[in-house]
């Protein structure tokens, strides 16, 4: 079983990932507001720029196939905006590690979905997930601020577990829409992966995952 | 008197409009973050990445000219900050406003102010200040929202006159960075015009300026 195996159909994954690519722009927008430096705020106004293009990509993915982009993005609103406000975070380092976690973890979920789209708009969309732009400056200021504070780092660390919790939610939720979620028996070896590409990134920035 | 005999020097020009662009942005990722449906959520994201493109194109510039852009920002880093908290609006509709009369205000001072950049540089920057992605959308939610609300309309009348004090002190302090502050006497007349392009847009509101 991969995750290619349980893509779900056409309309749902591309509204999804749209609203998804909304989210993860929210998330940066408020990152941009919260950060302490110039430097650090037009570093993080590229990332969100990236964001931004593939989420108009999406919408034109959706009008070349004839899907109401709205219709299609629609299902996901409250549940994706009830998640964003629950993994927020309360300031810069926490938001930070939001941007810099579920932004991962997500885009190697669809990455993972996108092998089972019909060829060329599995390629496309393939590419425009492949957003990195920001990514070092982000594990950079957080390994500053980590290695400067114990306490901060016990704090992001907890905060990392809770975002790869709320984020698995999503992600498992997503392979429902339009159809009956899988077992979970079925789910965890796609997940063991994504997983480990998560605890990666806790290292990078020096936390245990 | 113009405002291109106002124009500051290159440096002071592209950091405090490359900041500028940066606030706009913040703007109006808060409208993206508070607006109540897919449609209008999706639609402003289009205007965002807009003035992010400005942005970028700025820090282009730039770096073409030899100007450090962190360095050149800087400057208007604080007080920019404080004049976005003051004008960021309490909710959807408020924002809303902010982001239509504050990028009008300000897009226009900038294109008169640039009239007075060299040759080649006046032309690039006029073409990325025709920021007008969403407006449309813009004034169609807050046309619909003051015609069915006599109370909201008093209440953004009241929020387009701070806003425009607010901003004039801005675009007002701006021509006294680098060199003295003009006199009030030569600078009242170069903002009736874009104290009337402001008036017209609180009539496209339906707003009392």
């Amino acid at each position: 079983m991969e995750l290619a195996d349980l893509t779900p159909p056409i309309p749902v994954y591309l509204g999804q990932l749209a609203y998804l690519a909304l989210i993860l722009f929210e998330n940066l927008s408020r990152a941009v507001v919260l950060a302490p430096t110039t430097e650090a705020k037009s570093s993080l106004s590229g990332a969100t720029a990236e964001v931004l293009e593939a989420h108009e990509a999406l919408i034109t993915e959706m009008r070349d196939a004839g899907i109401d982009p709205v219709a299609a993005m629609d299902p996901f609103r409250l549940p994706l905006d009830d998640y964003r406000r629950r993994t927020q975070g309360a300031d810069w380092p926490e938001t930070l590690v939001t941007c810099y976690l579920t932004a991962g973890f997500l885009t190697d979920f669809f990455s993972g979905l996108a092998a089972g789209l019909p060829d060329g708009l599995s390629q496309r969309v393939t590419v425009l997930l492949d957003i990195d732009k920001g990514q070092e400056m982000l594990v950079e200021e957080l390994r500053a601020a980590i290695g400067a504070s114990s306490r901060l780092s016990s704090r992001l660390a907890m905060w990392g577990r809770r975002l790869v919790g709320d984020t698995m939610l999503v992600a498992r939720s997503s392979l429902a829409i339009g159809g009956e979620l899988p077992g979970q028996e079925r789910i965890e070896p796609v997940f063991t992966e994504l997983i480990s590409a998560h605890t990666r990134r806790m290292d990078a920035l020096g936390l245990t995952a």
